[in-house]
């Protein structure tokens, strides 16, 4: 409810409430006792921050593409993003940064050509699947956590607004994993198997969906006194434990997830006047949060 | 192609276009003919001017939600837009603005409670379905050159990016058009049919999904010097006709529309290793440019 409210419902907010039959699903969340999360393990969290202080926090995708997380991570320890920048920011499509220098020495352990990580098989995950038609793929479910797609036997990570990928050059080639894009709008999910998923934002992501936009082909920044300067991407389990930010996802088996994703699906709360009865993919994110100490 | 450029593709160009045997829907999009193109009239375009000369260009849905589309007129026609202001950016939601004083007297002919206009019958419009499943609908589709989602004889404009709609107060009052959003990510299409849609973006959208994200609930700013001022909107009718700009949208039945869907479907230009085929509905916009000499 509320999602367009006018001066009216600011002003006589006891009204909206007592109206609120049924909960919307930011609603649920925000109601999820604290069994319905599990924290995101420290080495699967990178902090990214930018110059001017903004933070951005991104759980890794080790289920889905390890070697190229195991690159990024490589270049976070080895500190090849401090001073990369964001160079491309294209409208209804991605946000695009890179490391500091690409002609630095690759750390050691660093896979300069790991195979293209798009898909990869069911077994071994935990899946869920929905039950709504999904244009890209054969059927739709959560896996791991994750949105995926699914082709038979094979699984893959949908290409949703918030998802990081690797950029790349043309196949057979794949990126290594010192450029990365996010989805920053309406998911193309052409590009679900043709990139590896390396990531999603847990937070901050309005820092870097609402950078201007490049005017350059393809939103490259035109001049790089535009580009956005990146201060470093750490690992929260390399950062002192006082320091270190505990982030959690909502657990695809709660019963708040079952209630939030029948809400996706079919809004009861009075605000709407027709539920859809049917969701897509991407707008079933997955509910995150950083626990603080109301959270215990 | 060159989605994910990397520096080799800008130092080679030669190498990429050597390689694109098969368009991208970009490519076909600028290779169509001018027959493939029809101008908006006039009396359909509504031009948003920021305060800071950023130019925002919409296209009405008189075929959609005419009562509603009046009213925005008469207030653009009785200057409430001029010094309006858009109060609210919610990140991976929408964008929105009111008039300048909700106070003022309605003009002349405005309707204060317009039909909920949120569907209509598909009979009297030209219409081609896509045949690729929907999870909102029972199909999808292009009615009057509109991406809309139909249930038996019924049809409604789908919530994508870079649709206007009008904001609202709880059900059944619908809003009377002095408060309008846009949507600025991942259509958010559980809205379909619960809000009426009297336009879409054809131009300058980037001046609007790069806002900063208020802080508010609901992404309202929290301090009126947030705000970002409107100039004005502005019927491109009620301009003199030399400064009046011609648009112009794609048409559904030429074969350029039918290339660009074929490739928004199935990706087989040389940067793809896995076409799709299939796209979501909103992951098909209609093409629209603005008309220069060039385009004669």
């Amino acid at each position: 409810m509320r999602c367009f409210i006018l001066l009216t419902a600011l002003l006589f907010p006891s009204l909206a409430v007592a109206a609120a039959a049924m909960p919307s699903p930011a609603e649920i969340v925000d109601a999820a006792p604290a069994t319905a999360w599990r924290n995101v393990a420290p080495e699967q969290l990178l902090i990214m921050k930018l110059a001017d202080g903004d933070r951005v926090v991104i759980e890794l995708a080790s289920d889905f593409a390890p070697v190229h997380v195991a690159n990024v991570v490589r270049l976070a320890r080895s500190h090849q993003w401090d001073g990369g920048a964001i160079t491309r920011v294209q409208d209804n499509y991605v946000v695009q940064w890179r490391v500091h220098d690409e002609a630095s020495p690759l750390p050691e352990g660093f896979v300069a050509h790991p195979p293209a990580e798009y898909e990869r098989p069911l077994k071994g995950l935990d899946y869920t699947p929905l039950p709504y038609p999904d244009p890209y793929a054969a059927e739709s479910g959560i896996a791991s956590g994750w949105l995926v797609g699914r082709e038979g036997a094979q699984i893959w990570p949908a290409q949703c607004y918030g998802v990081v990928g690797v950029g790349r050059d043309m196949p057979p080639d794949t990126g290594d994993g010192r450029e990365l894009y996010v989805v920053n709008a309406e998911a193309p999910r052409q590009l679900d198997r043709n990139l590896a998923v390396v990531g999603r934002v847990l937070q901050g992501m309005e820092h870097l969906s609402a950078l201007p936009r490049g005017t350059g082909k393809l939103g490259f920044y035109t001049d790089p006194h535009q580009n956005v300067p990146i201060a470093s991407m750490t690992l929260a389990a390399d950062l002192p434990s006082g320091e270190r930010p505990v982030f959690q996802v909502m657990r695809i088996e709660s019963r708040s997830f079952s209630r939030y994703l029948a809400a996706r699906a079919a809004r009861q709360d009075p605000f709407f006047v027709r539920p859809a009865h049917g969701v897509a993919l991407c707008n079933v994110p997955i509910p995150a949060r950083e626990k603080t100490a109301d959270h215990s």
